[in-house]
């Protein structure tokens, strides 16, 4: 193998294949980058044995060939190569090293044969449909958030991607719920995903697809079976398998009686719910909501730090209510918002609360409340 | 104890005297901040004990007093006040509660008595001399990569301030080593510095004092007796206790005969050690120079990962020579030359090497070799 490539090029493709690679490996070859070199192009694939990604980029091929390296290694050499430098690969089939040259460096790095390399086995994907960036962007980026952390739930523990059915027909549909708070995005159907079977995307490929999605308007070629996804642009390809659980019925715990309307600007209120939070412990960050005709004061009372209260001028015309939430979940929700009001529906001081962006129904947001 | 403040003036007194207070405390008191109003402006004091800080801001005094709360959460809370805001401070005497308010916001926060709060006893100092701002900035920022952070060896925990005889007569002079390398910067003496005694300013007030060093031309009030040192500025107070040992005898380890003299633009040099650098295990960095005629080759092997190799133009006239070094440590004292080429003068390659900038000879650095 013998290749010569920019380094911004190889820069790009080693990055996004190095993520994808855990620190802590007890199998060497999955420390490992598999660098397969092509005519016109080399590709760059790196695996957990859950999630694979695939970066191909162009190159200047002498010869074509396959080899692995550690990829944080080639990651931090590329790195720090200078701007604008071409780097040439070659494989000495003598030793056994990857020679990586660019200007007077040059490195020799030792490297485990391409056939330990274990390549994800393809699938028959029950669909494929084309899905725009910035589309799949909002459905995972609004739901990621709620993404339960308890190893033990672990089919919580990634966005469930589904068809259902929403106030207009079939809609694209991501959840993610850890018990205590809850998002449902909703996105128009793309053509060809209505036989799509329902999976949950594991919270890691979450945060690698999100690497794919920078451009507004690229069109994003996803594949879906009952035990994988895949993502791909023209140059990367992230496959990963999906997590082997039964995504329970959320439709449950949205509230849909709620009459009891707040509206008020969420950057106002997340940043009063943080200054009020300040005071509060770290581990029951609980903040009081008390709810009078458009007034709202939030209030935070810590016996041993002492005390804060903050009004807000916000739209309300129900009875007085007074309800306690964690000030995180607070936060994180009104964070979710970005063109208009944060619109909260309250029920009871004990029941779930329904949060959305003015009108809008198709980005809802549901948080359990705490006894305050 | 009434008064009101702008916010801006509060959180930089605020932060200043916070960042001195040791996040562990078993002692309850020292997590707070001594509050003191007196007509006409405030002070803010916080200590570890070994450190403190006073800092003092103009404000409306309506009521003279004192209190102490918890400094982190103070900070926490008008760092989240809006910008602009003015923050009225009042110290209930009936439940013993802080009150602070801005606009719609308001907190009542635990208090501690202010008598239980340690003021450090003032001392007799020794010396009392003003130094530039700048001046100081230089002294210690290029010595105090090289402390030692070895809690056995306390006595090379900090910075060794004193007077001692330059090339052209008496200098202020700061020492640090860790017994790997050792950082020598000498600066005029200033007036009235002469009978400073020698102190060893710890590590983490040379880092308080940083901040009080921002402004080039200010100029900083210095005192120092055997036990004390105190920084100055019309608004901050820094007084420190100095480190209670002795120095050991530095000049016996900068060596004054190494002839064989490299001459090499440091930041190539800082980076080129870096990128060899990558493929050596995290515990021994030893990076190999290889002196020729005008050439340098920085070299590393690393039997597992692999090897690598750059050579750097450089001037350099003497004999051939072989020498090994902690990577980190030459991008270390390569990353203290900041206006000419880094000078290195190679004795033997178990020999200690002395480093300059140019021609100068008030900032000189000594880095020990290790076998490669």
């Amino acid at each position: 193998m013998k290749f010569s490539i920019e380094r911004a090029a190889l820069v790009k493709a080693v990055a996004q294949a190095q993520s994808v690679v855990e620190r802590r490996n007890t199998i060497p070859i999955l420390a490992n980058v598999l660098i397969e070199a092509v005519p016109d192009s080399v590709s760059f694939r790196a695996t957990d044995l859950d999630t694979e990604i695939v970066d191909k980029a162009a190159a200047h091929v002498e010869r074509p060939g396959a080899t692995t390296v550690n990829a944080q290694m080639l990651h931090e050499i590329v790195r720090k190569l200078p701007d604008g430098a071409l780097v040439n690969l070659t494989l000495d089939g003598a030793n056994g090293r990857l020679g990586v040259q660019a200007g007077k460096s040059s490195f020799s790095l030792a490297t485990l044969p391409r056939e330990d390399f274990p390549v994800m086995a393809s699938s028959e994907y029950t669909a494929n449909f084309s899905a725009n960036a910035a589309v799949l962007r909002r459905l995972f980026d609004k739901a990621k958030f709620a993404i339960s952390n308890e190893e033990t739930r672990y089919y919580l523990n990634g966005v469930y991607m589904h068809v259902a059915t929403g106030e207009d027909g079939a809609v694209l549909r991501c959840v993610a719920t850890d018990g205590h708070r809850l998002a449902r995005i909703d996105a128009a159907l793309p053509e060809g995903a209505a036989d799509m079977p329902g999976v949950i995307v594991p919270r890691k490929t979450v945060a690698e697809l999100r690497k794919l999605l920078d451009e507004d308007d690229a069109a994003i070629a996803v594949s879906v079976s009952e035990t994988k996804i895949r993502f791909a642009t023209p140059t990367i390809t992230l496959t990963s398998k999906v997590i082997d659980g039964t995504f329970p019925d959320y439709t449950r715990v949205i509230p849909t009686a709620n009459s009891r309307r707040l509206e008020v600007d969420a950057a106002d209120f997340a940043r009063a719910v943080d200054r009020v939070a300040t005071v509060s412990s770290e581990r029951s960050r609980a903040v009081k909501l008390s709810l009078d005709e458009d007034r709202l004061i939030l209030s935070v009372n810590a016996p041993d730090a002492g005390a804060a209260e903050e009004e807000l001028a916000v739209a309300y015309s129900d009875e007085p209510l007074e309800i306690g939430f964690n000030a995180k979940y607070l936060q994180e929700i009104a964070s979710q918002v970005d063109r208009e009001n944060a619109v909260f529906l309250f029920n009871g001081s004990g029941d779930p609360t329904l949060m959305r962006e003015g009108g809008d129904t198709s980005a809802v947001y549901v948080v359990m409340p705490m006894r305050v």
